[in-house]
């Protein structure tokens, strides 16, 4: 059906790459997404599964090395750590196969594990896409690309819905969102991100669905920057506030406390070349969405509270509690 | 003291201006301003008072028919029928009088009209000014003159205030804002319409300066868009929200339930010579902050609640309930 | 034009009546309607001014004396003492005067009066229907006079509107509504008193239109039952809530801290003659809707906020802080 | 002790029929409680277990098929997929035993289910009646089984308390309601739906009771019509608002986006035979209560945070994502 | 009936005092209660009246320099300007009698005022006793003339009401409360200020009475810290929050802009001779309740919500806003 | 590093402690904290399980009694089943080992557990303090370990904090925490209980730490009185909310309904021995915050929202529905 926009090509190449190559592709934004990061870090280590070792233990201590490896390229991003812990994780617990049978599990769970990742958009454009219904008025901001298959998907579907999007200052991204689903079909209108509330009462919007960059443990939101006040404008008309996202991108980091740092970006993103003498320029890359503004997450698990983050990350990522 | 920005040049100039050129520059736009508009027709009558009459009430028909004339030009504007209903009250009350009698009374109603609306602003800054206290941060959306002359005032009086000021899309007035306070010695930092959520957390904001389009009997205001999703920022963090304006800008005609017609313009100003096929722009000039998220008014008589409007409405203008 | 539901030949007939006969038809209800009985009263007190007298102290007494006695007839009306006392006011501002000057100067302006409470509606229609924008879905409760005036106003004035009416248990006057809007050629839905909040959200209602059994000093709505919990769920969807009034209905004695009362009517009314053996039945006629969750209240003054009954209580009916 | 209101003759009854009769009195409605759905379903498979079979394979077989038809005979309903999903679940679990144990192992789960859906309204009684405290005054809307078990458990551990019931319209549950409670001696008052925000002041509830028809994943409440106005009333005056139902209700297909309709029910129950014109009648039965408005869930499994359900549905039902 | 808290013992005393006298017992705060400041300042201008005078227009400004050396001895009071305004504006609008005529008219225009001011708490007494209900549970902060008068006369009334008083740290005006309400027969409960929360709830408080420092133009309340905290628990419980005050304590001030500021009092308040190395000890004497948490005022001149305070401001003291 | 203030002398002592001890000093107060009941506990029925026995099953019987004798010590504290229950639990699960493993299985368990709950403050310290950014002021109510731990942990680790104290009415156990923590270095301000509101507002307050006395499986928290006040400014402000506590103070059996009392103290830790004829003196120890308040709790399992409590009760207790 329909091809996401996480880059294929890409990942063929990336299927070759060593841990060390890995390391540097992310460590210097080479590879940026939060699916693509997860999949080049699990392939890499895939291929320290196959490579030579004395036997089974020496080939964990070969995989707990390489991962701790990979975790350092980018210590704040949120997919990595998960990726590679979750390998790690289950590298561990079969510690105690002999080496080829270690080999044959681990291996074919990092490739589950990989498909699932690659899977994760469509199956949440499928869920997601129930959720809307035929004629809904629907507002999005930035450019997601959870967002824009469940969209497409439900218009696939046969619903005939309407879609707003904020210009999404400074970068322009919701001109590439407004063009992709106006080629798909789908009737849009192009706002400034001042005009949010006078649109959502104006042209009674629906619903709100964005994507997210990570999801803390309490279910706050960090998106891109404007998201937190659109979602007070929901709040208040009692609009539903949507997130999707594939829960690679939950936190687990903030199980443990750590709090996810906002990213100030380059001034020039805002202003350009013009000059502002004695002018400060802010340019935030995202902003906090409190929990207690989303009324439901879709992940390739379904649909959830905010609230149930906590439980996802527990469960799906075996987490445990070790610190470093 | 300060200059305040209204445009004396072009005042000088329309003093001489008759009931029709007035009408026409206000019709097709010359003139523009609120407060330009209210002085202009203002002066323009002070000329119909010194013109030719058989007698008084010959006078005061020839001031009603002008009257009636000048507020066609722009139906929609709200200091425009302020100004002449209050000019024309004033000459209806004084029919009675003997004609040089009417005529030195009535001009000097309207020499102290005109005076009062030239030193409104800065009244406004010197009343206003008083509720900054040293340290504040404050945030400012757009470019107003009550608002600048406001903080200016303050700076002066040497209340050591810092401003953040959004860029103001799509014609970025926070441009002239940023630079008009820096210039004067301000501390400012620019901002993304879409960074005030963020901005108000992260630089601990206390309190939001906004000017007025217009406001309307239940104390709503009609401000640039982008200007309620401010105060309902405002509002979750308890930030107070100070609208500053000329009370010529409340709205007489909100009390026999007109609504305030949102102006929508050019799509050109959100996306250029941009292409975007098939897809609608929509750019509203303003929005509705609705009276529960404004704290106070500051206007020339002082400071409010949004609340009172209508008692100053009753008050100050004489406003009878006539409807044609 | 319209008929407004206020009886006129009940009218006729009264302008008859003494002071004692209207004693007697307000106490013993066969007078009920808030607007009747203001007229009615006034109608009697204009055959006082008309009545012998030796002067103008001997004819204000017995001003004074029939107003009394006509206060006495339903204490908690709301309208009565507003009535009486604006007469009474008229009457002893004027004491100083001849007699046949008296006379003349109070029945002016007591007919004056009556002819203000006579256009009330239809001024309160016209104002309201302003507010009201073609293609609203507006929600209404119970039967109200001012409101399916201003209904049927803004209909001949071109406006395509949807109404949506509660079918207000116990005594379904929610039919009557229906009925009369649908007869007018207005598209109309009929729910149950549950089905607010539902229909609110699935219809997309715009605005609440209700009118008013009294309303206090502080803003406070007393109005049929069931109103405030729809008041609640307006504000919720950010619905805007508006009350449509004659301000007879505004209550001074609310002033002097007087606690409007809730009548508890007869059980009959709801249960009709089923047996409920050991059941308490409790059928308040009114409830009170919170000044907090009131966008506007429709006059025949104009439009304002809640907040200003205070001012007009105060300018309108001039009155005194006489409590006994 | 008490007998609950689901129908043991019925049980007894249905015990002996087919997957095929199951199918057509669920689709025609003979069987509607969510509670009987569940049992006589499981009971119908309980058959399909012993009937005859050449081996395991082939069992397995046949119940999928089984399920997928009993599924198939209401698509909306809730209990339904949940009771016959653990049973495949439980089947497909064990689908390497020999065929014996097989069908002794599946036989003893299915009884296990059925006991405890059987034994779920007295646990939740029992649950629930500990937060009722001595004195209390509880509303309650509609009819529910778990909240009047829980009522009069309650009672019969002595707490002394009042029960305020809606009159329910249209069809009038609440008179059910209070009889049962009534000639159980717990004090009952009875009042219009309208008048839920009056009394809840007046008679200064302390606890709003309610079942459920369903629960979706996010914690979103399927009611009666009328509840989610119930629940705004309760938070506003910090009420307690709490669910009380079978966890068979809650809806597993929720998590994978379904929306669950409500039902507009025939404009017959909501008029009668009166006829209205040109009137549209909009009866829908049931409307969605928000997670926030609601303070926990008491179920058979204890009490919980609607956020909760999430978990609940992930342990309980060992829901697998498959979608069809 | 009840002797108010106001010192007549010291009246009598001060009636004599001279401008110069009160001018250093306000300073030095020998003369401290809002109502005595008013009083004593009124009575020393009486004094300037009858003062020898060549004319007029030397009394007046004779009046004028009192008038301005008095309201210099503390410039934050707000009964001091209001009371000196009063007059002033009386005199000024008097200046073309002739002296004898003028001096008589002042002179009664001054002493309609004290004794208005004498009379204003027993009439806030009366109305606000109507605003309690028989059983009524009210709790109160620290210790305030208007509300243990009010409750004094509800009780003298019949009205059968039960208190809650705050002890109202770090001073223990709440002590003085409770005993003075017990003494005169009303059932009182006493708890620490942090038991607010949890009384209101348990003790199910209806209604919440406050005395005031000061009201703003915009209807804040400055009263005794931990008032605003209060004013949140009862907004979220939906208590009624009702402030009794004199008009003489709202600022006229403010409407210029001016900020109240609040009393950073002594930390010996809070710890007494206990060390606390290095510890800052913070203790204002006031805060701020915003309008919104206000339901009503109770004043001399009724009841009113606190958006009516402007206006009163307006109609009652005349004030003009010169700013010098 | 840090002791923290769980009393190692009493434990030591207290290891020798037996069942019938245990359950004295229990009971009448002498062990009070949460933590030492739930280590003095289990360290007594370790006691047990090394006592002699005939075999597994009538050690575990033996287990089984005095697990049921020290719950009723304190029924309703938190700490203590939670405890008693981990380890019969941990029995139960084992009974079928042969007496000497069982032994070793059990006693290496409870062991765990001990330590677990020694390590628990520590690691809550540690993970809370990455929640503390730089520059935070934060203000605290009462004395709580876990906070005092975390504040200081953070300090320790570089963060410049300043910390508010209430004094903590009636007790004072704020000057404990302000000398703690001021001996520590870091900056602190006291202030009574009332003061919270301004000081948060007039500091610039970022977050609330508190400690739990028990947290129900809805989320809400009990804990010192005032707590729920302080949470109600901190909503209105903003400002997270943050609860520290061991998941020892979870309560399971609120999962079946139970509701934690809040118990009422002796009046003389308010009045001492001041005398106040007629007036009732409440004195209640805690108050309930509701969990819509609490952004995070923080355990030694990490960091959660309130709604997460049910899944932690689920899984780490491994809580059985069993009643009695």
């Amino acid at each position: 059906m329909e091809i996401h926009s996480y880059d294929f090509a890409l990942q063929n190449h990336i299927n070759m790459l060593t841990v060390n190559q890995t390391f540097r592709k992310i460590r210097n934004m080479e590879i940026r997404g939060a699916l693509d990061i997860a999949i080049v870090s699990a392939n890499s280590l895939l291929g320290v599964v196959d490579s030579d070792a004395r036997d089974t233990k020496n080939l964990v201590a070969k995989l707990n090395f390489s991962g701790k490896r990979l975790k350092s390229a980018r210590p704040t991003a949120v997919s990595l750590p998960n990726a590679v812990d979750y390998i790690l994780s289950l590298a561990n617990k079969n510690r105690n196969l002999e080496i080829n049978e270690f080999r044959k599990k681990v291996s074919s769970g990092i490739k589950k594990f990989i498909e699932e990742q690659n899977n994760a958009i469509e199956r949440i454009a499928e869920i997601g896409s129930r959720l809307i219904e035929n004629g809904d008025i629907i507002l999005t901001h930035c450019n997601s690309d959870t967002v824009t298959m469940m969209l497409k998907h439900a218009w696939d579907n046969g619903k005939r819905i309407k879609v707003v999007c904020t210009e999404t200052r400074p970068r322009y991204q919701g001109y590439i969102t407004v063009r992709e689903l106006s080629k798909h079909g789908i009737p849009t209108t192009l706002i400034i991100d001042s005009a949010v509330h006078y649109a959502m009462r104006e042209l009674k919007v629906d619903k709100v669905l964005v994507g997210a960059d990570a999801v803390s443990v309490s279910g706050d939101l960090i998106n891109k920057v404007g998201t937190s006040q659109i979602a007070l404008c929901a709040k208040e008309l009692d609009i539903d506030f949507i997130v999707a996202t594939e829960s690679i991108k939950f936190s687990p980091r903030s199980i443990i406390g750590a709090v996810i740092e906002i990213e100030e970006r380059n001034p020039r993103e805002v202003v350009g070349s013009k000059k502002f003498r004695g002018v400060t320029i802010l340019n935030p890359g995202f902003d906090v969405t409190d929990a207690r503004y989303i009324d439901m997450i879709v992940t390739e698990y379904g649909v959830m509270p905010p609230q149930a983050v906590y439980s996802v990350l527990k469960e799906k990522f075996g987490w445990e509690l070790v610190e470093k």
